[in-house]
Order: structure tokens, then sequence, then C-alpha cells
């Protein structure tokens, strides 16, 4: 069984804050847009905008051949389609989980006759329908599913594919999202150690910004150290120096009467990776103490 | 007694790496240069470039009214200037050290006559005297000595003045490193987790940058919830949001066999703004969570 519904009509399972604004782009579009949800009450609004509501969660999948989920976890989405019939259905999940989670729902939906998309979104609520805001979604899994609703896909938000391996999106996203919270961490440390010196947050912004923006020349050198495994070439700033000087950042944390917790753990990686073998560390790009966080399996 | 020595002459003290690439410059740029290094023979090469090398550091002092001094540490400058006269000279210290080393240093050579001014180099000495590899120095302490000085001062690197406080120069210089750091953190851990994945280092790079470069926004927010101390407007998603999607993070982390230590820290302190008072802190950005690094004094 292929799907036999036009092209743009779908089936979104999910009225949350994300769900909402999804749903909200795609009847602007003039889509035929099925919906529901388990407390009822969230559709009111949309039928209005024009949506069909379904009264139960089958009801809703039967009526489209594209169903997008986009539900509080995992489980839920487990949950909601068991015991429904998914055979030729394209099922797209964009509901928030980890990789693992996407591989075991991608096996269960194609076990149960569906083709499999699995979506990170890397935006918020307010950033969907809002092409300007920038905000887009990782797509792995099926790439037939992907190529077909392409267009579909893309009405809320910008959409990537990252590969057949359903796990891919979500390690995209969970990926970028890690790495922006070491952003995070770093600029508050920062804040934190002007607060209730005479520098003001607002001068020391456009610093900040700046350094930061140039020391984001760190993306492109790891990524070619990892790759050639060779961490002694490009070196701007060998690990034995760095080591040595993070003994000025402790203690001046601790003259600021600030812990030290969100800086203290990268310092110490590369002081283990320096201490495991001097000769062959010191004179390395920082980059190769991340091989320390790999846990033997 | 008033610097008499004409304005393009100074001496240095110190030819490590850094004190070595400050030296080259003043010298490429035809300033008269006195230096004294604890180990004479590191002076050797920049004598047959021009410079004169002092047999003491107090006759290095003696020679001219700018006095810079690029040492190991702290220490090493007061042991190295102790006993020695420096009435009616402007010194220049690029030691790296803390805010609190440099304020006491500060007030023990003005105690001796002197004029002072921190300096913190944000730059590796392979960037002194490469203006386009955009390194410059913070400078804070005496306002009079940097204004009389600056010219010889911008030779090797750009020359940023941020306050009287002889402490701010330090504090800008670990506040911007620390910061890096984190960034450094985010982009390790994000690294490590697609590592022995089928995504090249390379594919994920281009975004990493373009995600931490929108994500820099933080920079600005912050700053502006900082000076309002109103953490509720200007949010994009807010601390109960965020502290409710770390679970995907860290159970990612923990399915690829990644140690979250570098990011678990700020999910932390987020949990524990939250947890503190979920009413009041729920709908705040999440900038508010760095005031938990203040110590209680």
């Amino acid at each position: 069984m292929t799907d036999t519904t036009p092209r743009n009509s779908l089936t979104l399972l999910g009225l949350g804050d994300m769900g909402t604004a999804l749903a909200r782009t795609w009847l602007a579009a003039g889509h035929s847009l099925t919906v529901w949800n388990r407390t009822p009450a969230k559709a009111g609004p949309l039928a209005a905008e024009g949506a069909v509501v379904a009264p139960t969660a089958a009801a809703a999948v039967a009526a489209n051949g594209l169903v997008v989920t986009c539900l509080l976890d995992d489980a839920s989405v487990r949950s909601t389609l068991d015991g429904i019939d998914l055979t030729g259905k394209d099922l797209v999940d964009l509901t928030t989980g980890t990789p693992a989670e996407a591989r075991a729902r991608a096996a269960w939906a194609e076990a149960r006759g569906a083709r499999y998309t699995d979506g990170g979104i890397m935006a918020t609520p307010t950033m969907i329908g809002v092409p300007e805001a920038g905000g887009y979604v990782f797509y792995s899994g099926s790439r037939a599913l992907f190529d077909t609703h392409r267009a579909t896909l893309e009405v809320p938000a910008g959409a990537r594919f990252v590969g057949e391996d359903p796990g891919h999106a979500a390690l995209h996203d969970v990926a970028l999202l890690s790495a922006m919270y070491g952003l995070f961490a770093g600029i508050s440390h920062a804040y934190a150690l002007t607060e209730g010196e005479d520098i003001a947050p607002k001068e020391l912004a456009p610093l900040l910004s700046e350094w930061l923006g140039a020391m984001g020349f760190f993306v492109g050198n790891a990524a070619e150290r990892l790759t050639s495994r060779d961490f002694t070439t490009g070196v701007v700033s060998n690990l034995a120096m760095q080591v040595a000087a993070t003994g000025t950042l402790l203690r001046t944390a601790e003259e600021q009467g600030v812990s030290a917790e969100l800086i203290s753990p990268y310092l110490d990686l590369m002081r283990r990776r320096l201490t495991a073998d001097p000769a062959a560390h010191g004179g390395e790009d920082t980059a190769g103490a991340l091989l320390l966080l790999k846990k033997e399996r």
C-alpha cells in the first residue's frame, strides 16, 4: 500500500506548544491537516483555523498517509500508536528523544509496515514559521520518505537530512544543544567573575562576543585534528602552556568568590591528557583531550 | 622625577617566548630596547638584532623610564625588582597573574615611587607583531602612564585600556579565557558524542559553527538580564523547558559512552536555580542560573 492521499495532506499527533506552532504553519500554507491531542481542548483553536479534529489517534492516523508525531516523549509515541494500523504509513517523529530511542522506534515502525524518519527540531515554538529566525529540523532515517514529503516538511522550518541512520537526527540535535550549554557555561562563569566589580555586563559583552567569535576557530581546528588523528599540527597554543596557565584561572575564581564548577572539568580534562604522557601530548592542540571523554565499553 | 628618556626607548625584563616576541616588534619598529633575562643566553639573538643587553635587572631598570616586565609569575616580578630603585619609573607588568596579584603589585610599585599599569595579553607569542592575527592586550591601572606610552605599547599588539583598577586587565583576561574553555568544553562534548559514528567531524563542523554563532546571542541577552535584574523578559526558551530537556542530553551521552562531565555542571546549575523556586524561576531566561556561582563571602 502506498500513500494515495494528496501531498499537501497530513496528520499531526500532539498539540503542545511545538505541535500547535507546527500545525499553524501547515494550515496557513493551505495544507489539509488532521490533528489529535490527548487533551482535546488544545485542538479547539486549530479547528477554528481549519484543522480537522480526529476523535481518536487511530482515526487521525487513518486519515492521511503522512503522520507526524510531536508528543511528550518516546514512551508517549509508543503508547499513542500501539495497536493502530501503520501499514503503508509514512511516520515522521519529531518527539524529542535520544538516538537509541529513535533507532528503536524506527525498527518498531518498520516492523508495522511504515516508513520512518526521525526529526530533531533546532528551534523554539516561537521560531516555527518564521524563516528569518533561522530555526531548522534535522531529519534522518528513510530518505525515500523525506524526499516524498520534503515540501511539506519544509513548511514549518528548514529541513536538513543527515543520513539514513534514524538515530542521527537526534544525535545531531543533542550534539549541538550540548555544545551550546558549554558555551552558556563559559559565558556564565565570565559574568560571575565580574559580578560586583565596577565592570558593567554591557561593557564586557562586546569583548566576550568578539573573543568567543574568534575562538570559534576551535570547531574547525578540532575537526581537522580528529580527522587526521594528529594533534600536533596547527597548534596555536600548546597543551603544556595551557595547563600551566590554568592555575591563574582557578585562583582568580577563588579570589572573586566564584565557584569554578563550570570551567574546572575542562581544565582537569586537559591536565589528565597532559599528565598521561607529557612528552607525547605537551605539544598538542587541546582537542586531543576530548578523546578521554569516551568511556571504555 | 619624570621620564626624561626618549618616548621610543624602553626596558624589557623577561625573554621567554612572549617576551622575545614583544622585544622583536619594538626592535623592528626602531625603538631603543634594553633587555634583561635571568638566563642570559636568551638575550643573544636579540643583541644581534640591536637590543642592549643589561648585565643586571637593576642596570636594565636604570636605563629607561618605561620598564616592561614579562616574567614567569608575579613572585618573579617581585623577586626581580626587589631592592631596585623604582622612583619615577613607569612599570608595565605583562606577567600573567590574578586581579589580586595585580592590585598588590600596583600598590607595591606605587609605594616605591613608580606609576603602574597592568596588562593581560590576549594573544599567543605567534600573534605578536601580526596585526591581522587580531591579538591585543588589556591594560588597567595608571591611565596617565598608559596615555604617555600608548604608541609604544601598541607596537606589539592592539592596546585596550579597561579602567583605573589595576586588577581589571587580569580580570578581563581571565573572564575571556574562562569563557573560551566553556566553549571548548561544549565543542569537545559534541565531537565526543559523534566519535565512532558514521558522522565525519568535518560534516559536523559547519553545523556546529553556525549553531554556536547563533547561540552567541546569549552574551548580549545575559548582559541585558544582569543589568535589569529581570530574568523574565526576552526569554527564547524558558528555564523549566530547558531543565525538562536535560534528561535527553544526559541519556544520549550515556548511550554514546561519553562522560557528561563537561556539560552536567551547567545542567545541574539550571536545575538548582529552577528547584530553588519553580514558580519564580520557571519562566526565566537561563542567565539567572549564574547568580548561584557567587559564593557567600
